[in-house]
């Protein structure tokens, strides 16, 4: 229901009614403006021919740099969508079960469906702190099991998985032969340490997806990485051939320059939704509504019991504030999520009328 | 091969190696500077964020003005590979063949197995001037074929097909029921004015696949279009939504500029690469090489009996001239592709080692 809500709030904003939109994780602050005119000086300087479907070199390497991989281990993609897309396509074309923990973000579930790969959710719940029973994990994996997504930090509860679970479904994978995809496109803007999955080794069958869009504020440029094996990166690098070719040059001349701002650009984000998120728990922990605190940016996963969150997103919305029901994310009907990625003035309203919604 | 002699090329550059490259579809010449400009001030404006994975409704509109069809029927892709990509993917997902005539580009066929999907080919030939047969069309026909994948005008012989041939394939495809997928990205450059796929009606079950790219001189901005029925719109929509979520916002700005000024580009465009088909026209007869008059940009198909086209290319490529073997695009051993895409005086010099080459 996550895109119907989009839709429908764009539907609602063009007949001209104000729509708070907390729905998506687009942020409101503005690309820095160095990496919008580093993209111009690369137009301008002619960067706008055909390239290397493997991505720009200089990026590359700048990108196994900070991971401490090698620039073979490392594809440029558009957006971090399509190294999940890529990579979920490659491994799982014939045919096999994919282990996600939920909540989830959605996308992983259409994209593995598109592909006729099944999956198998594992449920985690708020009551304990959202972690992974590795028990239920060894059960759930069979003969068919490929591949185990992990989104660290966690879309949409925020949450950072703690080092002895995330070393526990390493070694359950390790032992099967199962490969891990690890999403981490929040990670470089958490507010506590996040252990990442190449902290196992670059040259295991495991797969980093990251991108520009969260740490960045480039969510509409479409640019994102893989870290894997080499044999996955040229795989990867021979469907992009055949599908979208390169990312424009000047979009990664533009991250390039990012990168080189990193530390800057990424703290200053991080103070931002860090004051978000307090904001955000304090009026939420007064109403009332149930969570965890939040790791990272950029939501949270309030929940109430006896809510009916479709029918509450779907008032929600008529009454201007658009936010995405729990059940985008699983089997979560008493929860919704809220995006902190609207201005702070609407931030301040939109969760002042969620407060009132459910009075 | 192409994409092999592609990569040499581009390493034996990196090591200091001047390379004349006739071997890509990336012309030399710069995008437009209103173009870069649009870009920019629309990037400055703040169109950085996500948007509608259907495209941005202006251009859509534009697009389907030009054509003379629904914004509906409009889809905007990163590229026209993915329009080719996503279509291809949707068609055959279930299984069954494709018919491409040969030759042909390498993406079709590489895209189609990539997918699962089988080909078969149809070989047309330079002493019958590239004509389909229909009844060896018809023949070729079974059950399983449901799509047909016609490039008009063509890639690498730059041959625009005749009405006669095309409203006999379409004939054929209407009665058995099979879509015809038509990529037409040379067309708006065409020397010779060419019947489109869309001129047999926009509601029909077949797809135009289009681009920026050759028009507007912007390969490397990865911009193109589907015009196909609403249906199909929508599922690529949703395709595009899990995949790479939507082309950057100031790339279409930029490309709906384009389109402003499309009367004036295309006509620069089409008067250069006239002149350039020309010249390589007289040298190429001079030589002695056996070929079809170019109807459209960018490429010349030469043959010369008992040539092996491989060793060819690879002694060429020695030689400080990229071009791409014949066999790249299906049973052609004694052709090879000259793309005319590189500044004149290096279109001169390579043409005349090309000519010496052979002797």
């Amino acid at each position: 229901m996550l895109y119907e809500i989009n839709e429908k709030a764009l539907k609602l904003e063009r007949e001209g009614k104000k729509i708070i939109r907390l729905n998506l994780g687009d942020p409101d602050m503005s690309t820095p403006s160095e990496i919008v005119e580093a993209a111009y000086a690369s137009m301008k300087a002619g960067n706008t021919k055909y390239s290397s479907s493997y991505g720009e070199q200089k990026l590359r390497q700048k990108i196994a740099e900070m991971h401490g991989v090698k620039t073979e281990n490392v594809g440029i993609t558009p957006g971090s969508k399509w190294a999940i897309f890529s990579t979920i396509f490659l491994t799982m074309k014939n045919g096999g079960n994919i282990i996600i923990p939920t909540p989830y973000w959605t996308a992983y579930d259409l994209i593995a469906k598109t592909i006729g790969a099944k999956t198998k959710l594992l449920k985690t719940e708020m009551e304990t702190n959202w972690k992974v029973n590795l028990d239920d994990l060894e059960k759930l994996i069979d003969n068919e099991t490929k591949m185990i997504i992990l989104n660290n930090p966690n879309n949409p509860t925020s949450k950072i998985m703690d080092d002895k679970t995330l070393d526990g479904i390493v070694e359950i994978a390790n032992k099967k032969g199962i490969i891990i995809l690890s999403d981490e496109v929040y990670g470089a803007i958490a507010f506590n340490k996040t252990k990442s999955i190449l902290d196992y080794g670059a040259d295991s069958k495991h797969i980093l997806s990251n991108g520009f869009s969260k740490t960045f504020t480039m969510t509409g440029w479409r640019i994102g990485y893989i870290v894997a094996n080499k044999m996955l990166i040229d795989q990867v690098t021979k469907l992009n051939q055949i599908t979208f070719n390169n990312v424009p040059v000047f979009i990664q001349d533009a991250a390039t320059k990012g990168l080189e701002l990193h530390k800057q650009i990424a703290e200053n984000i991080k103070a931002k939704y860090k004051q978000r998120a307090d904001l955000a728990s304090k009026k939420l922990g007064e109403a009332g509504f149930k969570f965890t605190q939040p790791d990272a940016p950029f939501y949270l996963f309030p929940k109430r019991e006896g809510l009916d969150g479709e029918k509450f997103t779907l008032n929600l919305l008529d009454n201007g504030v658009a936010v995405a029901p729990g059940t985008s994310f699983g089997d979560y009907q008493e929860h919704f999520r809220i995006s902190l990625t609207a201005p702070d003035n609407e931030i301040e309203t939109g969760l002042d009328k969620i407060c009132e919604a459910t009075q």
